[in-house]
């Protein structure tokens, strides 16, 4: 741990989407602090009853303040649903689950965006308020819409993922917006800064968390001419996903459901790879260290001990090509 | 009674602020049910948080509905409050309180409103759902701003009214936009039907609550030729008000804190005045039929009996001009 202990003090950049990758997240928070940068996936951003929903944002900011629901896996902890209740009563859209207290967010944020204040700022304050150390960071803060062409025709992903249930079948997805969308100033400088520590790519479903924060443009090449080692925590343990579509879609998408199958879809930007135990055996065909760990984060201290297993392998391939 | 049972079938309208009003509305829902249109002041209304709020009317909407709160006198029973202490904690603005259930009746309206549906539609469809049987419609679905210019400068409504709870000195009262709104079509119907069997002005405070509505463009005039006999009931029992600041403001413009001078404001419409037993000696001088009834309406019965009166006595006025 000497090499850690040596670099700590450097920046580590970490994308992420909703509850896996927000788990590894918290881990590595605990161990960084402020030297944590966030950079959360917004393509599941939508408006819904005229208000602006972040799912994956808030997530990632009700888990690292410690708000987050651990039995549910979404939205706050003792959440009451008053607002529901009386909305159905009005014959108001009931689909997507709306807590008395994150509405507090999605009201309060889309008031300030309506004033003016970009997403990042917002989110910004909201952190700060909240007593989160890390910096948290929409993957832009102009707009990008992930939609999936399924065999019930094309989809938003909340229609798709809430609504539906992820039960159509999905045969493509794009990132509506993506390729004009641009990165957040700060998350190419800590990227383009000799002294960051690493990149984590957490645990999110790889179509639907991380591919589209990779679409904006100039950040997988900003990734990828970064100088700290990047490296990649699995979301599949042993052929499947801990939770969401991410198997389904996999093998929707003719895509292998492994481990491996999903490091190899940003094999150009890795330089390590961490994996579940019970995928040792495999990956060695991706000509990258690889480290096994144990990947399902069950509790808080499986979180910290991940993120410190992640952190230890970057700074080993850093060690290694210094 | 037997005059009132021979007209029961007629339509009554009348016209209503919140708390005050809404009680004598409820009571002449008991005993009208379907014939009777409520016309409420929207003079307060206000954008917050960007919502649209209707205090009066959802004053009115959850007392008919039986969805207010008894002790507090404002908003929904049972209602819970996650959401405003999560908007205290993200640093918004929490000086108009807004409980979780009430907050579904502003998203949800807001959101139609942006939608195109005009307010009397929103309410319409609130009220059908709720159960309500009587008609709720706003004064107008154009906007009037009730404004005050007081010793502290000119005050929007909720500003005097919540966040500095009355404190300020009133020295005139505006409703912008009232000359250029439009009453619905359907109030202006109600009050040229032959068939109409009373107009009641509900006890509500005279300048926030009545004659905003009466400054609606062409309101008065249609009520002054209605064919039915008006009568108001005095928000005032012995030189005080029940709630709020009706009296306090009667003082700081110079009028009379009395039963008497409100009826004064309204004198050129009125066929008829019910005031408490408490002031029953006065307004012999207004000239018209004056009837003393208990106007305290601490109880639902009492709420029906007051109407039973009020009723009665314009039924009365029927008669003795039929």
């Amino acid at each position: 741990m000497s090499a850690a202990d040596n670099l700590c003090k450097r920046r580590v950049v970490a994308l992420c989407g909703g509850i896996g990758g927000a788990k590894l997240a918290l881990g590595l928070s605990r161990l960084l602090g402020g030297d944590l940068m966030v950079v959360v996936n917004t393509g599941d951003d939508f408006d819904h009853l005229g208000l602006a929903i972040s799912p994956d944002l808030d997530t990632v900011m009700y888990t690292l303040a410690g708000l987050d629901d651990p039995q549910r896996g979404w939205g706050r902890r003792d959440e009451t649903w008053t607002f529901m209740a009386a909305l159905a009563a009005l014959g108001g859209e009931t689909w997507f689950a709306l807590g008395d207290g994150d509405l507090a967010t999605h009201v309060e944020r889309t008031r300030r965006r309506a004033a003016g204040e970009t997403l990042s700022a917002v989110t910004a304050d909201f952190c700060r308020r909240l007593g989160i150390a890390a910096r948290v960071l929409p993957m832009s803060d102009d707009g990008v819409r992930t939609r999936l062409r399924t065999d019930a025709g094309w989809l938003d992903f909340q229609d798709y993922f809430v609504r539906r249930r992820c039960a159509p079948r999905v045969l493509e997805v794009t990132y509506d917006g993506a390729a004009s969308a641009r990165p957040h100033a700060d998350v190419l400088a800590a990227l383009a800064d000799p002294r960051l520590r690493a990149v984590v790519i957490c645990p999110s479903n790889p179509f639907l968390s991380i591919e589209p924060i990779l679409a904006v443009a100039g950040l997988r090449e900003a990734i990828a001419h970064a100088a700290a080692p990047v490296t990649a925590v699995s979301p599949i343990i042993g052929a499947r996903a801990v939770k969401g579509p991410t198997a389904k879609m996999m093998s929707e998408l003719g895509v292998e459901v492994s481990a491996t199958a999903v490091a190899r879809r940003y094999r150009d930007l890795l330089d390590g790879y961490v994996l579940d135990r019970a995928d040792a055996g495999e990956a060695a065909e991706l000509g990258i260290p690889v480290t096994a760990a144990h990947t399902l984060m069950a509790s808080l201290t499986d979180r910290e001990e991940l993120a410190r297993q992640v952190l230890a392998s970057a700074d080993a391939l850093t060690k290694a090509t210094a």
